[in-house]
């Protein structure tokens, strides 16, 4: 059985979780407190040396650590995940565009204020995150006016990767009342068999 | 027959160059000159609404953005890119740490130093890369150290995409002294057939 270490904190770790309860995979929470340091431990990052959750575990020798690594991993054959061709490489032009253009503002600006609570010396980096991240919400804006989800009418991991930190986005100071298409999207995926909140998660 | 957009000063660009060059696939290259803005203009966000290159033009409806997504869509059924399971998700584990842990340090570094040329007002930020960037060298030196790739013992997409960046890490000022693993691991690339300089490779 899979092994996911994680902490529900993340939207990351969230993104795995959400995969595995919209395919049924059973698998073992491994919780671990980032805000304690617990991916900096000896053991840890003999799973992972870039000491960053999550990580799957496959087996006694294999480890997966990358959030959008594990989810291409996890969904392969199903239909989460085109077979090949276009539509499979735009979804990991999203994965990559989250993790790049989306992630580093939405998220860091999230952590920065809902977890650090907004301290005066980091202020003026998350005043810096928002353009950035407004940049990524206007793109996302865009794409879901043409198409149900991010990559067609049927949801991919590119929908789930996304989702994790944009439906928190708030939390980060970003008011998502000019983005309807994006509220819209959140309640497609919100209503898919399985679906569980990032909140109530953990476990 | 595929058309590239991008700039050979960009080592995201360059990622496809190389590819293209082992794989021998006939291609276009169309120089979009970054440092003169030329991702912004009206015609390019057509093709990218995230306004950056590289981007591959399939066919005239069909667009594909984020270095790393267009090197899994080029390199599918080749020996470049594991068919399926494990070792093809170790390749995306690379890729997506290259642009969350690498390339916003050792790329930007270089960014600042070699294109700016290093002014007051990004010295901070310039020096702040350091540790992340010999963070990221780390890991792959200890990978390197069980392997002869990044993924197993022969050549993939995940050594094209931490090759752009590394080898000019010293553009960055990250001395790669200590990195013998890294160092002799670039001649193995550049022993591929077809592999090309990137200051030769424009146009």
């Amino acid at each position: 059985m899979y092994k996911v270490y994680g902490d529900m904190l993340s939207g990351n770790c969230y993104k795995i979780k959400l995969l595995m309860q919209f395919l049924k995979i059973e698998h073992e929470w491994i919780h671990i407190n980032i805000l304690e340091g617990e991916t900096h431990t000896k053991e840890f990052v003999v799973m992972n040396t870039n000491a960053k959750i999550p990580v799957l575990q496959i087996n006694d020798e294999e480890y997966l650590s990358e959030s959008n690594a594990i989810l291409n991993f996890l969904a392969e054959g199903t239909e989460f995940l085109p077979d090949s061709g276009y539509k499979r490489a735009k979804v990991l032009e999203w994965q990559f565009f989250e993790q790049y253009s989306h992630e580093p503002f939405i998220a860091v600006a999230r952590y920065i204020k809902k977890y650090l609570g907004l301290p005066d010396d980091r202020r003026q980096e998350f005043e810096s995150k928002q353009e950035g991240g407004h940049k990524a919400l206007a793109i996302m804006e865009a794409q879901l006016e043409d198409t149900d989800f991010l990559v067609g009418d049927s949801p991919t991991i590119a929908d789930i990767s996304l989702y994790a930190y944009t439906h928190v986005a708030e939390d980060g100071g970003f008011d998502l009342q000019g983005y309807p298409n994006i509220k819209n999207w959140f309640l497609k995926i919100e209503a898919l068999p399985g679906y569980v909140m990032m909140d109530r998660a953990n476990g």
